[in-house]
């Protein structure tokens, strides 16, 4: 597909609203027509779907939590990442497969090879042609959370323990695949991280893969 | 497990709400302990699951749909059947695995064994004791549905070509796990439709597999 697909993944509270308003108001300044997205919610059913993963009351059960979350992106992909892709845009996305495979996989009760097949299932085999890991010590990542005062929501409120797999199945999932991934240390200087992460974009759109 | 779990299947029209009650009161009469359900919607979550999947506007992706449907089947599967199947109960449920088979897998885009092979994720692999397929040429369930006068729903407004390969893709299942599965002619008397289906069950509890 001619356009350029790029995810962003990492810890609560380690900037990624950010640094992907920063790298989608530069891509629009350079004149590339970009589809800012997530996930869960990109589309109105998966808004429906969010919903009820995250705000219902009551336990849910483990494999039908990671089954709405790959419905959301069956739907997802289908409907708004694919159309873009082949219309040639940039889609810059918060959140896709190693989301998934971080949170449900390494940190519940589920396996993650079996939560990444779902979402390959899901997607016909969609990856992100670039996906930027801002990677935080998760108790950093609570500190910025705490000091913004904002309700949290089920996820957020786990426990430290759960953000630590977290955060080894993020790192251990880029380690595996290199050429996709921009590890950046989430604790640095906000405009230093922007710049970093623009320049290894503007690779790829000089050398598509 | 010391349960009894026994679902219906068929297509719209072959009369198995009528055989699911009639052979729920000669359960519950002869003393056991029933547990009646269905999916979609055996539970909160999958009532809410259901009334998107059914009544939303728009397209859905097929994949989304039938993770979706698969969704609903895991939570109900480990919060009502298991627990009830545990306790030693009768479990009498409204379409199950089969369904999905026969509607998403035959009846659309997707491949009936991937269907499949996501529905035994979703619950574990978990199979009934007995399912009972009223069996109905598409054309007689259509002419008891449009005498009923009820509004339709997304499924039942599909073509009639699709109906029959939803019985193919039924008998075919059927004849392959023939153990499971009992078949009846739904197009036959009520009352001895309702024996046939009595006297299966009746067996099954008398020397449980």
């Amino acid at each position: 597909m001619p356009g350029l697909f790029i995810t962003l993944e990492g810890g609560d509270g380690a900037g990624k609203t950010t640094q992907l308003h920063l790298l989608v108001t530069s891509l629009e300044e350079a004149g590339h027509t970009v589809v800012v997205t997530r996930e869960p919610g990109g589309t109105e059913l998966g808004l429906e779907l969010r919903e009820i993963v995250l705000h219902r009351r009551g336990d849910m059960d483990p494999r039908a939590e990671a089954l709405i979350y790959a419905a959301d992106r069956a739907h997802h992909i289908a409907t708004v990442v694919r159309p873009a892709l082949e219309r040639g845009d940039i889609v810059v996305q918060d959140r896709y497969i190693d989301s998934s495979e971080a949170y449900q996989g390494a940190g519940r009760v589920l396996g993650a090879d079996e939560v990444r097949d779902l979402s390959l299932w899901a997607t016909h085999g969609l990856l992100p042609d670039v996906t930027v890991l801002l990677d935080l010590d998760p108790a950093a990542g609570r500190t910025r959370l705490d000091s913004a005062r904002t309700r949290y929501d089920r996820l957020e409120a786990e426990k430290h323990d759960f953000h630590s797999r977290v955060r080894d199945a993020y790192l251990e999932r880029a380690a595996k695949e290199p050429a996709r991934f921009l590890v950046v240390d989430a604790a640095g200087d906000i405009t230093e991280i922007a710049t970093e992460i623009r320049e290894c974009v503007q690779i790829h759109l000089t050398h598509p893969a």
